[in-house]
């Protein structure tokens, strides 16, 4: 069974906005900082120029992707990526609300109401073997309280915002929780660091 | 003349203390996780060991850094470090209060009350070629709010701690900061994150 992991550019005041959903052109400037195209489903939209590094780390999580969780706020902020994710996965998104009313039923998104761990469940066995990514946004802290992050990827910017949406929200008593550090990659103007839960010990 | 910097042990979620300044286990777990020692000018009170990779990163810091400023805060959490910082440089504190009563006025550090960029000042001249060092603490966004900080080193602990003090209060107006990412340093459960500010285009 794959992992399910996040992944997120972050600011280095930890924030993957800025006030007033302000510092997209910031966070985002690294995807087409560089020589190496990494298409995207959707070349047109989105097509990444990064250093060669990068565009490995970019590949290998492509190809390990199976399916989506992302929150509603997120959605709403993409237009529902107007019925294609990037990825081109099945993608489930957390809400309490219904479907905008104009949304195509026959496209790829399945809309899940009764929270994250739900939605990880539906995600986990849509992709298969594959992995389930969560987030960015406040599904995170959710996925990662219920204990059912595997894997935490933050794409570190240069830039100090300031204030904003926090990558982690507070996760109150569940914290402190422990990783291991398993990849580092420098890029141009990011630097990739991946985490992982450690496994269970062997009881 | 110098760099001024700043330098902290920084959780995943950006914090350098825990809730009720717990955490420091964790954030510190680092300094004592490798093979290769690196004494401090106290060496029975604190020895690194740790990779080669992070003994060069220490060694180069160590051997640049001239004088420090910290908050009372920090004074006050390491009991002044006791007279002596184990960096055996001065140190400039920046206070609304007055020295502890039983302080020995012989000790390098001097007292300062009219705010961060006054004691930058003062450390910078008596760091003379070599860097100052500010933080960690509310110090460092003061600094950074005045302009006068020019690099910014995150040593990323892989552990989430859920709230606490972070590394960069909110900056308010200031920000965004653009920052250019100038080392990355993969060590022993830390990486090491170096960013300065970019040089003022000539005008």
């Amino acid at each position: 069974m794959g992992k399910v992991f996040t992944q997120a550019s972050v600011s280095l005041d930890g924030y993957i906005s800025g006030p007033g959903q302000s510092g997209f052109d910031r966070l985002f400037a690294w995807c087409t900082a560089g020589p190496v195209a990494t298409p995207t489903a959707v070349p047109d939209r989105l097509t990444y120029r990064t250093s060669e590094a990068t565009a490995r780390y970019l590949r290998e999580l492509q190809d390990r992707l199976g399916a989506c969780v992302v929150g509603r706020k997120l959605f709403d902020l993409t237009a529902g990526w107007h019925g294609r994710h990037p990825s081109d996965v099945p993608v489930f998104v957390v809400t309490h609300r219904p479907p905008p009313s104009d949304w195509d039923p026959a496209s790829p998104f399945t809309f899940v109401t009764d929270g994250v761990a739900s939605a990880i469940a539906l995600a986990r066995e849509a992709a298969g073997h594959r992995d389930v990514g969560v987030g960015p946004g406040g599904t995170v802290a959710d996925a990662l309280r219920a204990g059912l992050l595997d894997e935490l990827r933050m794409d570190v910017v240069p830039v100090v915002l300031g204030g904003g949406t926090p990558m982690l929200a507070a996760l109150g008593g569940t914290a402190p929780i422990g990783f291991e550090q398993v990849e580092v990659v420098e890029g141009i103007g990011v630097t990739h660091l991946v985490y992982r839960r450690p496994a269970p010990r062997p009881g």
